[in-house]
């Protein structure tokens, strides 16, 4: 791509810069800072559709607002792109995503723009409200800004958020960037809504009266304001779902004209109390390709930004575990009619579109709302249904409740598919999937599993559907290993680990793909001479008794590995299993040290972590 | 109280039973239900005021329902008293919460009419939904009704399930049971939204219409099912909430009379889709000291229930926890203007009620909402202030990802108090807060502790508001030690115990009060000779390492105990710091083993779990 020269984009390296431009100049701007995310991101992958989508409103919040001081919380914060660039990272942009580089979401450590840090959906309500009410206590005026998407909506957080703001009588503007759009298209009663009042004329013609009022008259506006809930009773007939929760609703405007924008969040910000505006964005404005397939560029990957061909790299690897949990599920769902899908607004992210397509009757897309997706699988499971419930790992913190409370304690059949399990790469430290095995291992009822590789998922998935109970299978992101998969199904039985290799010197316990990772450290090892026995757990719970009497018989010397965090760990039960029957042999514990893991690929972050094949050999061969 | 004979009760022991009644003798069989209420919990505690609200509700569904084909799923679950004593366990009744007994909330062990289990707030849509979704699939006919509270509804969970089952064209009917209260006043915008559309003159005339339409015109009922959205689109002109979620809504009808529920039920059994029947009910019905204080007679203990007077036996135990907790937050933001409270709808079970009298501007209800309250906390705490944030142990496991994403990844200095740790008694299953070691010992950044006695609850929380970090103090449910308190204040240094007794044989390492239980078993083996050294931990995370490399050179032999689950708890903690530094002693771990424990006293569990004095006793001199 050749050099390009930005005229307006090249002089703003601050808010301040940003606020010298005349508003004509606005729309240049955003279309130059539009240009520079698609040239950037053509080279260093990052999540580009949603940031699209925010350029008018992203520029538009700085030219009016005095930020730092007045607030900005960007929900997920993906979509935050063109906050970062203006804000004084556009000559780090390129590190965006990359290790010691930026990070992909808003984070307080990296910039005080970044009023709340991001990556989970749903946040920003209640973070704003928090922020907003301490100025209020404090007596600072400062307008506070939560910028939630039609998606993020749909989480539970986000509506006990809206319903203590719109309780509190505390200066909250929440912009509701409606797209339509989750990473998949948005579900739910909600979306149905929003298209409703987005396209009622009728309402529209009321909503544009006042703000030509709002816009000609301040003497008006000063009367409203005095009457409170002027607005609401009188010009609004159309009571609607934010103004049932006390909030004052205004839109929806064209999230693409800028000007439009500085003109409404200026009236706005006379207005005090909560208060939502709702604004119309696409998913990928600017960009056709991204505009005409919205899930596929939410994150595309590197790209020809002239001709908008996807460069997909190397398409020999293997499958991915994702594609074969979803082809695994519709062949399962063939053969036994008690089946069902469950995905918390991410059927492509899951592969569980493979299914839908198929057999939509039987797959479930609840929205982004992990706690309402367990819940209602075992609701399912509670009439004899077999309900498969795929959550990436780390957003699955957000059903650790639902998982005890409403599936293990009344001992429900529900499959619980954890994607993303262990380090994600690039999305960095909101989204690695770390602590579901200390977290999980302490529920009691529930079954605990890992497949080694790809051709294991498939058979774990059988054995789950077979066990009528209580059943998490974790796996990574990205690809499998490449074994040949059999056409039918084998039950692993539950409990039972595997020994992969025979030695001496040392056992190695693994748990997870990362065991093939471990086979080809211990493949170097014996070459120098080191006899490493080396078993696959498979189940972190219950746990291989047998397996590990064998060990605990055997070895002074064992190393687990896990590709999650240590304390509490599969690393941490096994050393339970031993002291409770007496082994003494010693442990060395490989896995995530006691610290959040930052962005970076994810060779790299393993490398760091200490269990990539170096790491491992090193400690085997006892060089670390 | 003499005895009474119960003319209609006494007849009844299934739903059959209930409908050989007619009509007209609902209302004096639900005054002889309540009566029957009153009398057993007068002797025998339990929730009081809420299932007094339900009395004729719960009449009327199974009246008109065709349980258990037809499911009722019971939001919390402690207002289905008189759903347990109508379907067949009227005789059982006075075993309500005891050891062995009946369930003090719906189990699906316990009774093929406990659709699901209850306990946790917000859960019945969403589980109803999944019920629902089932029988739909199946092709099986059946109504699935959630009743749920307004206080329940404030949870993100309830939001999540309204929004998927609005979307969702599958029969169900959810009756929101409207008292205006959670456990305390119900708090939100949402509580002043119910408020305004219950007290609408007009609104509800036009309601009271459309039912007398419904009721005498079947041929136009019908018709109203034929065009969908009629009732929607012509009749109620007031869009509302649950109208915007797609819900046909109905109501608000009076809760407390039978005659017209019933026929308002069977009116609903004939409309398909997902509908909400507004009810309204007074908490503590029919009992003239529970209507006139609601929260007091949520679960009033035992009582005369004549005079009304409370027995609140000894009045000599030392100051609760929870006391100590809300007499401390008041006396340290006094001292410093950073300290705020935050409690989801707990004020008076928390003790913050002492605090939110005095300074109401620094204390924040946040309702039934505790993954909002976290994140709100966390806002708090990005803008300098010190929040104290106080949940129960086992309602905080609905907000471990925020707890993760929102405080500890962002290191913010949020305190979290959480009360009712450990073995709660009564509650039962889901309310033992049994899981919050194991599962926040493996969160990276965040300070575990709990406190010995009320004295060190007072210096912990003076610590966590010292640290400026993530702090998370656990303390029990109940009485404290009865030990001094000092008027000041001092810093118990972090990661760091206290040796309580020097001793030789054996080390008994403890985590919380239950080091006093410790101790006076301690004592007695001392008279059988066994010299016993004594450590509290105070911190489970970060460890002690001064004090555990002391116990490791010393002791081959250790005793862990803690109020809480062992897999991935704190012995566990030990036990991987005696690993890592490669000390072999053997350690005993007491706690909770991998199941769930039901209700009965705590002393009773405590002695079921092995670890009451007896238990530790027998631990330390090898009779067990």
């Amino acid at each position: 791509m050749p050099d390009t020269h930005y005229t307006y984009l090249s002089r703003v390296n601050s808010p301040d810069d940003l606020k010298k431009l005349t508003t004509d100049q606005l729309q240049p701007f955003c279309d130059e800072l539009r240009h520079f995310i698609i040239e950037q991101l053509a080279e260093n992958p990052g999540h580009l559709a949603s940031s699209l989508g925010t350029v008018e409103l992203t520029a538009a919040l700085h030219y009016v607002f005095n930020t730092p001081d007045d607030k900005l919380i960007w929900d997920v914060g993906h979509q935050a792109y063109a906050h970062k660039i203006i804000t004084g990272r556009r000559d780090r942009f390129s590190t965006n995503r990359k290790l010691n580089g930026l990070s992909g979401f808003p984070r307080m450590s990296e910039s005080p723009y970044d009023a709340f840090g991001g990556g989970h959906s749903s946040v920003s309500i209640s973070a704003a409200l928090g922020i907003a009410t301490a100025s209020k206590l404090r007596g600072e005026r400062r307008e506070t800004v939560a910028i939630i998407g039609d998606g993020a909506l749909t989480g539970g957080l986000a509506f006990e958020g809206l319903n203590n703001a719109g309780a509190a009588n505390t200066d909250l503007l929440v912009i509701l960037n409606d797209n339509h759009m989750s990473i998949d298209p948005n579900v739910g009663a909600i979306k149905e809504y929003l298209l409703s009042i987005s396209t009622s004329k009728h309402y529209n013609k009321a909503k544009n009266k006042i703000w030509e009022w709002l816009s000609i008259a301040p003497r008006f506006r000063r009367l409203l304001q005095k009457t409170g809930n002027a607005l609401k009773q009188g010009f609004l007939q159309q009571s609607n779902l934010f103004e049932s929760l006390n909030f004052r609703y205004f839109g929806p405007v064209d999230g693409h004209d800028v000007k439009l924008l500085t003109k409404v969040l200026r009236d706005l910000r006379e207005i005090p109390g909560p208060k939502l505006l709702h604004v119309l964005t696409v998913k990928g404005k600017g960009y056709r390709p991204a505009e005409n397939n919205q899930s596929i560029w939410h994150a595309p990957g590197k790209f020809n930004p002239e001709t908008g061909e996807r460069l997909l790299g190397n398409q020999q690897l293997p499958p991915r575990y994702q594609d074969i949990f979803g082809e695994t599920i519709l062949e399962l769902a063939r053969q036994d009619n008690r089946i069902v899908g469950v995905t918390p607004a991410m059927p492509t992210g899951c592969s569980l579109n493979i299914m839908m397509e198929q057999m939509p009757e039987r797959c479930f897309d609840v929205g982004i709302a992990e706690g309402h997706a367990v819940t209602f699988s075992a609701g399912l499971a509670a009439t004899g249904l077999i309900p498969f419930c795929n959550i990436y790992s780390s957003f699955m913190q957000r059903a650790y409740d639902n998982v005890i409370h409403d599936v293990a304690l009344q001992n429900l059949g529900v499959v619980f598919c954890l994607d993303r399990a262990g380090l994600v790469g690039e999305d960095g430290a909101t989204h690695h999937g770390l602590f579901d095995i200390a977290c999980f291992r302490a529920i009691p009822n529930l079954i605990l599993s890992s497949p080694l590789n790809e051709a294991e998922l498939r058979n774990l998935m059988y054995t789950a559907k077979e066990s009528g109970k209580p059943f998490l299978i974790r796996y990574p992101r990205g690809h499998g290993e490449g074994v040949p998969l059999s056409t039918s199904f084998e039950q692993l039985p539950i409990g039972k680990g595997t020994i992969l290799r025979e030695g001496k010197d040392v056992a190695v316990l693994t748990f997870g793909p990362v065991g093939n990772i471990a086979a080809r450290a211990i493949a170097r090892a014996e070459t120098e001479g080191v006899s490493v026995f080396q078993a696959d757990l498979r189940y972190a719970k219950p746990l291989d008794e047998e397996l590990l009497h064998t060990v605990g018989q055997r070895f002074n010397r064992v190393i687990t590995i896990e590709d999650g965090v240590i304390h509490g760990g599969v690393g941490s039960a096994v050393n339970e299993f031993f002291n409770a029957h007496g082994y003494t042999c010693h442990i060395e514990m490989l896995g995530i040290e006691d610290q959040f893991v930052e962005h970076g690929t994810i060779a790299q972050l393993r490398s760091l972590c200490g269990y990539d094949e170096e790491g491992i050999y090193n400690k085997i061969t006892q060089k670390s």
